[in-house]
């Protein structure tokens, strides 16, 4: 075994403070320090592009030393998805409760401008499957697709309230397609230089779904109406 | 400027036979030579793990020769893009000529056999916006766009042959909106092995999206209905 060397208690910046940490609540700082960091990198570049040698300088530990914390950056990623899950759930369900019954509309714009509030929420929706749940134990990928589970069973509650008509099973799968289209609509939304060069010189091939607020908002109305229509055949 | 080596007319595997071509209908062969292999490789593997060097090792020639005829791995799978967004297009409005007027779930089987059965084309719909069309040049950037653009009307068009009461804007809103979130299903339904294994354990935390055939048919008809409803309101 390793000798543990000696610790700080205090938190900077400063690599020599990132030792072994000893004891639960600085083990716990420990790590909020990194998943502060990687947030912050992934909301200024996006998750794709950050490495977990990125993470472990922008939080002054040595590579080795932040994987006692943490398996992999998509471990990371996916810890942030927790709470970007249950933050979002949290928001909308608060947003929700004070529209009208039967107000889809309302739904519809709560769904919207709370999800452009969220590029990191949105990102982690694109990454998910495509990355981040390729690279972690069975243990950690579990807490994450619970968080889903319960945000979108929560989520789901909340849009009841306002459409009693709807099944629970109808209103979890208008929010979890939501989720679903959220992460394509925001990647179409913000096109790289060279595609938004296309659509400035031909604006007919563009899907008209640049504002990214209104278009899950108008997409999760018609997925409402049309989940609606199919309950009344 | 290089002195060019002699060729041979036969196609082959073997890398001598693949010296700079210097006649168009040569330039021809390979170019459709690299494209077969990095399909082959992405239907094999997905188009997320192959390199650049992976196709020029599967095409028999040199990572230089083969950046001859395309600029970037990216260049070769949107190139490869253009033809199954045609192919689909083509084979999906056949499909629907044979169907009676005002027939929904005919066209929402329609759209979830015919994606079901293009694993590539989904995965270039989820691998295009979020890096194939970071990494080609503008003019052959262009040519995607409008492959799928032309794609999108026709299908529209075939869809309102079924279904009149919709406008080309609302039919191509649809196609639009399909392609999309066929890329979310598509992951969903065809999980790592590690998200396998949650979804095994806890049945719970699953979506339900395991057919994906049957998921974007009925995807495709909430939106169809949805789009519907919209328009009486």
């Amino acid at each position: 075994m390793r000798r543990c060397r000696g610790y700080r208690m205090t938190m900077s910046r400063d690599q020599d403070d990132f030792q072994r940490a000893r004891r639960p609540e600085q083990k716990l700082l420990r790590q909020t320090a990194i998943l502060e960091a990687a947030l912050r990198l992934a909301q200024r570049e996006g998750i794709r592009d950050i490495s977990l040698a990125d993470i472990a300088s922008e939080v002054g530990m040595h590579k080795s030393a932040l994987l006692r914390y943490f398996e992999t950056r998509e471990d990371i990623y996916l810890r942030l998805g927790v709470d970007a899950w249950r933050d979002w759930s949290d928001v909308l369900a608060a947003k929700l409760k004070s529209l009208a019954t039967g107000d889809v509309q309302g739904i519809g714009e709560a769904f919207g401008t709370t999800l452009d509030d969220r590029p990191f929420l949105c990102d982690v929706f694109t990454h998910a499957s495509l990355n981040l749940e390729r690279n972690v134990s069975v243990e950690n990928l579990f807490g994450f697709k619970l968080a889903a589970h319960l945000s979108i069973k929560s989520m789901a509650a909340a849009v009841r309230v306002i459409l009693p008509d709807l099944s629970e099973g109808d209103a979890q799968e208008i929010v979890g397609a939501v989720s679903a289209v959220a992460a394509s609509l925001r990647q179409i939304a913000h096109p790289p230089p060279a595609v938004a060069q296309v659509y400035a010189e031909h604006p007919e091939l563009a899907l008209g779904y640049d504002d990214f607020a209104a278009t899950v908002a108008r997409f999760t109305e018609t997925i409402i109406l049309g989940t609606r229509a199919r309950n009344q055949i």
